[in-house]
């Protein structure tokens, strides 16, 4: 079974939460990396260091993150789609606001900005139809 | 600080876990959904419904994989970059033997596989610096 999350829902668990995962282009491949982020009005920013694959982003400025977690019988999932463009200036200092660090102690003085074109999110039961089979429930 | 993990510590995350991210091309975006898959030799499999924007893989076949965990100061990331195809006929029931199931109780009959071309991982101290500023530690 699974229920969509509101918006409201999805910005929730958004602030609530600081590791998720970002999809990007590259050279025309998909990649996928591990981001710490935080949440600046309804945009989503990160840190990354100079020369950083992720600074390719620029060049093609589509992307998409997620953050999920799950315990017991119980998940969620909020998947974020939108533009993506690297902070420049006095616009920096966004980052230090919302308290965005990397968690990998480097030097990261790039700050990235995701604007979200589209939100949406689930909550779902973990059915693992398997389990009846072994333990006998 | 972070390490790289070897190949063979990739796998064994990969053998260990059964929840990760698929990111891929559709339709010139690129778009990220959290899925339930397991380990079948050198290829992860996963589930999914026919008619479900997943199948679009199969006309963009450039996909990447991430898995994660993080508790306490530590944490680390595996992140494959492949190859996707549908498996047919009885190539399905590889996906039996290896036990993959949705986590959500959809019919999801079509299988796919992911054959990797490139697998990275690392391991690394969650460094959070403001944390000895609030802590005063």
């Amino acid at each position: 079974m699974s229920d969509k999350l509101t918006r409201a829902e999805c910005w929730h668990f958004l602030r609530e939460h600081e590791f998720g995962r970002l999809a990007f282009h590259l050279a025309g491949e998909v990649h996928i990396t591990p981001i710490n982020y935080a949440v600046d009005g309804e945009t989503l920013l990160f840190r990354t260091a100079q020369g950083n694959k992720l600074l390719g982003i620029v060049m093609s400025d589509d992307v998409a993150f997620e953050i999920d977690d799950h315990s017991g019988d119980r998940a969620w999932s909020v998947v974020v789609r939108g533009r993506a463009r690297r902070l420049e200036g006095e616009e920096v200092y966004r980052a230090e606001h919302v308290g965005v660090r990397p968690w990998v102690g480097q030097d990261k003085h790039e700050v990235v900005e995701i604007t979200p074109s589209e939100i949406t999110g689930r909550r779902f039961e973990v059915s693992k139809p398997w389990e009846h089979i072994i333990t006998g429930k």
